[in-house]
């Protein structure tokens, strides 16, 4: 059973002088921790559901694996919010790396890079993928209307994979970041390839945000938001075609708009 | 010289078919390390100003120093965006348990608490500060005039601390976190005292925002976004109110209502 992702509680709303109970609805934000060959990995705070992508994909952002196949098994304890992966190799470096931390729902995932900086290093994307802004617009609305946690509490992100045509698969969660990671997550699960498809996010794209979709080989990240300076640096250099602020019938793009046309 | 916290960037809008060219501010995203006694502790993904501050409020949020006066020497190298700080106390155990890495700027900043709810065994803050909602709402309104960067780019937060009257201090930055800890980093060196104090943030509350709060004592934690279950149950129990989806003249409050009264 999944822990659920929204409780309701009696709060207090005050307007215009009145003071009143009502009841709302509250996003569920809880630790989850990942145990890796028995040994505790790391504590995230997020929506606890589809907890087994959020590891996996986790796992995949930090480049502990890079395919299901290094994966021997998975164990999902959801109610004490825990998920326990065993590897096919040996993980004490890892460990010895990680230490044992707690990643708070913000994200803050201690990237790969020490200094993000050396990405700049990776080599460039290949793909010549081409969209229209119209199919853009069309994928942003189909990411609003499926968030329903959001529309219902207004306190998490949303993030999609998609092809040109349609979301294919779409998560919720207080993290921006861990929203991306249980697309990864689910990538790896299900053996999607990711180098011809596009990430549709609700949140604001910095640097850590590319880097994990850099990894996937994504040519194209859509966002209702802005780009930071880092974000749109390395999406220069990697090749990587930034849309944001895609509200309405309008969209900003940043790099690469040759991927871009205007109908 | 502080580094500049906003850059110029040619972009494409498309809108309505129409494609064209135009100049846009974009936020600055940049990487800020911290020597801690001449050795590396972690590197921080910020908006990069006022990194003293940020340097200073991170170690007192993770524990590491709970005074100024713990801190022989500051030093700032803005260009190269570092923050060199020199306690007066050694730090072996402290750079053993962190490791070297880096810290995006969604946030994540590995809590002191390894499992959050762990903390629910702090004592509750003492403390009857009272506030009506006009007051409230007068200091978001003084919070939403002063964020400049966020209305020149739309990608930040802001977070400021407040007396009944008006904002103290004010602070944007691309990570929810790093507002608050640069908030926390100059309480720390102007020597202001902030148990009386509230805290006035444009971003959702998390568990951590919380923690991070209450370390100060601070008895009220305002924002435009809502808090998360988790970050209630905290607040519930550390005795600290929160209002929350303060926009215009309304106000939803979460726990310890009896510190805002409806005028």
């Amino acid at each position: 059973m999944e822990q659920k992702r929204a409780v309701h509680k009696t709060i207090i709303r005050i307007r215009q002088g009145e003071r009143e109970e009502k009841q709302d609805l509250i996003t569920v934000e809880a630790p989850v921790t990942i145990y890796l060959n028995g040994r505790e990995l790391v504590t995230l705070l997020c929506t606890p559901e589809k907890i087994d992508r959020l590891a996996l994909g986790f796992l995949r952002s930090e480049g502990i694996i890079t395919a299901i196949d290094d994966v021997a098994s998975i164990r999902v304890r959801d109610e004490e919010g825990l998920v326990e992966i065993d590897l096919k190799c040996e993980t004490d470096l890892i460990e010895k790396l990680y230490g044992k931390r707690t990643i708070t729902s913000g994200c803050g995932k201690g990237t790969v890079f020490f200094n993000v900086l050396d990405s700049l290093r990776s080599s460039p994307l290949e793909g010549d993928l081409k969209i229209s802004a119209g199919k853009i617009w069309f994928l942003m609305e189909s990411l609003e209307e499926r968030a329903e946690l959001f529309k219902s509490t207004g306190c998490v992100h949303s993030a999609a994979l998609a092809d040109q045509e349609q979301i294919l698969c779409f998560f919720e969660d207080i993290g921006r970041h861990n929203a991306i990671d249980k697309i990864i997550g689910e990538c790896l699960l299900a053996g999607i390839p990711t180098d011809d498809k596009i990430i549709v996010s609700s949140g604001r794209l910095s640097s850590e945000i590319l880097l994990k979709a850099a990894k996937l080989k994504i040519q194209l990240l859509v966002s209702r938001a802005a780009p930071t300076s880092l974000c749109i640096e390395l999406a220069e250099s990697l090749n990587v075609t930034l849309a944001g602020f895609v509200r309405g019938k309008r969209t900003n793009i940043y790099t690469h708009g040759w991927r871009i046309t205007a109908d």
